[in-house]
């Protein structure tokens, strides 16, 4: 299981925009390959500025599969308008389970 | 709930203490006030780059309650050697839930 951390700051005053755009774009991840769980987080300190945290089952499921896929255009076209940068992503596994 | 992500940064060759460091945190986490849960990332691009996630009921749980107690310095103990610089942390919470 991999975890995409993407940080993704947005034009100040698009946030409402934003944040309805990942709504609308939940069923895209739900049904895309190996898609296995999608939240958006705000950051208390720094408004404008989200992580989208998403699980996938494998590296591939999300680099390969879902970048290739018609549906990564559709993510795109109901949030890219928002970004203030491209976004940046991060692939991260768990080292340490805790609890 | 307020989730918070700290980027931890290791020096070379420290990987596999840190990562035995917070195992052995586990405890003085989930006995602080208000922590939910905690589970160590390691980011699949960068060797020696970490997020720690961790979940608090309220933001003071963590700024306040834990940093303020005996247990952050055990924490520090077990993992702050290990540190190739300051980590650096944000507070999040949800915007959007998914799925």
């Amino acid at each position: 299981m991999i975890t995409e951390i993407a940080q993704i700051d947005v034009k100040p005053g698009m946030e409402k925009e934003f944040e309805s755009g990942v709504a609308k774009a939940a069923p895209v991840f739900k049904r895309a390959k190996g898609c296995r769980a999608m939240r958006l987080m705000a950051t208390v300190e720094r408004p404008q500025h989200y992580r989208l945290l998403i699980e996938w089952e494998t590296l591939e499921n999300h680099t390969v599969d879902f970048r290739g896929s018609a549906d990564f255009q559709e993510w795109r076209k109901l949030v890219a308008h928002c970004f203030a940068a491209p976004p940046s992503v991060e692939h991260m596994s768990e080292a340490v389970k805790g609890f």
